[in-house]
């Protein structure tokens, strides 16, 4: 099912990733490390100015370095204007999870009329129900589930477990880790008097190409419409974004973040790790919000935004919050200090009763 | 496995949800839409006053529509004292996930004593474990496990990857969403010397009739009680429910709520999206919790409760929470401007070190 | 697969677990229950002061007792220092899902040379890629997936669904509920012109012995280097721990935790529900974080720490918020009515635009 990644020359690196080379050009590559300490015959990178102490102490056989780190290093190395984009680009050659040969597992179940593209792999115990399309070169891991009429993109790997609803579609190179739920029922909802009315949910999760989806998140299908993630969107574990939300182009998404109904976020946001956002927004194009933000309104200015109280003391943190929650009799006590001193606040300070949200 | 959804006159909806018609009733509906910009021969609706104005611009075939809507609008309609109501029970029809054609399949593992109702589905490498039961008219997806001594209420629909733990039951038509993970052992530990000490965790989850349950929610069986999901209850995604809890009839939760060990929420509650509840909690009935909210103490009112500082630029945000940090400064320096001007703050401020958390 | 457990003497119980009887040594025990109502022929325990008023009307056969308590009370009882942790070991011997009889399901898969150990049971649909090492005395359940060269160590249990990626190791008496992910992809990605590149995962995930990791808990593989779970530590469930953490032995992290990349958490650290903690930082031993905390920064001393507005009445919440919003103007104000007074603020003051994170 895996075939082995074969050592490479350093000048054979050069030549297909189109880089300078310093020192030794015939040395042998047989993989990848950390910059420290670094392993003899494996390559590593440093694109950090404050790891560039470090660059003179790696046991590594050879480093991807910017032009001006490669003047002052003596040993082996390519030279690219962003060694962090070259030494990604380089790495995958090192990475054998993306080499598979092809088959169907003999355990796996594949509906008659399901169509499965040239060169797939489709693990053990994997489903694929009827009518579902599997573009080529595909990797289906073991147990994934693939709906009825469901559309998988060429090139994709489906980790395992994963599960793709009925009538959904992923686009090309499409990468999914394991427990990935895509188009389960949005949470829609009516209260009767006899108690809720289930709203049946009708659309899809459509997905552009290049998306990875990260372990046990979860994607709700559209209430009528569908759940749009555009070209190029990176989310990361145990993101939840709920139904008829679209995401922009190349926006990427750290762990637990949370996207409540109908929103839209714009192409090349960074949301941090569990943000939580509420539904009906908009939020803009190349905006950044901050990891456990709670963005409870629309945004359009591109910016960095952030909320929450950081950690303290936990005896400090309690203090806080009642002195918090005594900010109204504060404001009363400053008021009476004014009055006192016959100072008159400015005018806006008597909408204090007022907020935005 | 599943059957075509027929199309259906306006008059025969009209007459099965008994509801009057205006326009033709003879038109045939193939499907629902969104009001906007809605397709001929589907059905929409509007209940929102403020979609009101896109009733006229509507492409659908018909919609449902309250009286006072229907009045002023000139096309096909089924006229409803709740349109949102109306049309999800209508709109169920549509929804062809629902009809499935009984059979195991082959490649499922049912032990020789459970004991599988009528009309079941039993999906693709579906696991029943000795002595199980499931109720007729249920569909087990593909690669579900259902654990010895289990009990599914019938009419129920867990889609695949679902985890039912031994001994736990779920009623009568539980919707169970891809991943979810029903009676995992609860995080039950006591620290002895030489470490940790696994607290064995005994007890089951019972949960109720018409219960829905999210994409990889977990719900954690109790230590020596049971966990208890009561009737109606509808749980969103990646929700998480520690050992004993008891979540009360018609309580609806959205996704990445968290609620730890032994607390009880009261019936009709509603639960925004990522509010984190404390253990040993008591939240009364009728109570709505705002997504985010930080749940630190049992609530027994019933109202809106919320908590959470909302997003903004991050500059100023970061300048906010210097200002916080200060309050302990701030309060010393309003005090010296009172005894300066001789002004007694009232009793209760020199309090300020206490809370009631 | 599974078998009975056997009724036991209080008399043996006590020799066993080395504890003095006090009552009816020949009482036969046949299960475990809670203090109230307690239920006849079964243990209990009472190790909270709290609960001491409830020992003389439960109706449990025996109950587990510090000897102080054991004094007063008149019933059957073993007596123990630390009634928690010694009620905790028995309760372990009713445990009935810790006892499994050997043999590999006729539906998993397992590779030609992987290397399974004796006395191990792999359920149903389970699949064990190529070299993969299975521990003697393991419980692999249904639909596990163990990928190529990862090592199982002995007598652990993987429930259901558990995923753990090629190279990945676990220690001894490892304990996985189900849904859990152990290995994906780290979040690695570099911004190129053209879009994301993605940065391949090399790295592993290596749990140490006796580790507990919870339902659809998700760890990221590392990037070059590993990401290194301890011995002794229990996690909850849905826990995200992102590529390159270290986690110190005996570390309990409860449901919901998010850990963003390479960030080193000590020795017996406790960090409550749902908390946030960024990346890159350095928590040291012996730390409390309590549920919901947002760590930002690196923590050294030892203690408890927390963060958040807890829940109040939403109409409060608002106005509090626009409060905390208008601080920047409290300070002028207070400022304006110093300088009317001619008070000179302490030093610190003027620092108010700076924070340290």
């Amino acid at each position: 099912m895996h075939s082995v990644v074969p050592a490479m020359r350093l000048a054979d690196l050069a030549q297909t990733f189109n880089l300078q080379i310093a020192g030794d050009a015939d040395i042998e590559i047989i993989g990848v490390c950390s910059l420290l300490p670094g392993k003899p015959r494996h390559l590593s990178f440093c694109a950090d100015a404050r790891l560039r102490s470090a660059i003179g102490q790696t046991q590594a056989g050879a480093l991807v370095l910017a032009p001006r780190d490669a003047k002052t290093f003596g040993g082996n190395a390519l030279i690219a204007a962003d060694p962090a984009v070259a030494f990604a680009r380089i790495a995958k050659q090192f990475d054998d999870r993306a080499n598979f040969i092809a088959g169907w597992h003999s355990s796996a179940s594949i509906a008659d009329d399901a169509k499965i593209g040239a060169d797939c792999w489709i693990g053990a115990g994997a489903v694929i129900e009827s009518n579902a399309v599997i573009g080529a070169n595909s990797f289906i891991g073991p147990n994934c589930v693939i709906g009825r009429d469901a559309v998988i993109g060429e090139g994709s790997r489906l980790e395992a477990n994963v599960w793709i609803a009925s009538r959904c579609r992923l686009g090309a190179r499409a990468q999914v880790q394991p427990g990935a739920v895509i188009g389960s029922r949005g949470f829609g909802l009516a209260r009767a008097k006899s108690g809720w009315i289930e709203v049946p949910q009708l659309g899809a999760v459509i997905v552009g190409d290049d998306v990875e989806i990260g372990a046990n998140t979860t994607i709700d299908r559209g209430a009528l419409d569908d759940t749009v993630i555009e070209n190029g969107v990176k989310l990361d574990n145990q993101i939840q974004i709920a139904h008829n939300c679209r995401i922009g182009a190349d926006t990427a998404i750290a762990a637990c973040v949370g996207i409540a109904g109908s929103t839209r976020i714009g192409a090349r946001c960074l949301i941090g790790g569990a943000a939580g956002i509420g539904g009906h927004l908009e939020i803009g194009d190349d905006i950044v919000i901050l990891g456990l933000a709670m963005v409870t309104k629309s945004l359009s200015a591109p910016g960095v935004y952030g909320s929450g109280l950081p950690v303290m003391p936990a005896r400090e943190w309690r203090k806080l919050v009642g002195r918090v929650r005594r900010l109204p009799r504060t404001a009363q006590r400053m008021q009476a200090i004014e009055q006192a001193l016959k100072i008159k606040p400015s005018q806006g300070d008597s909408e204090v009763e007022q907020d935005d949200f």
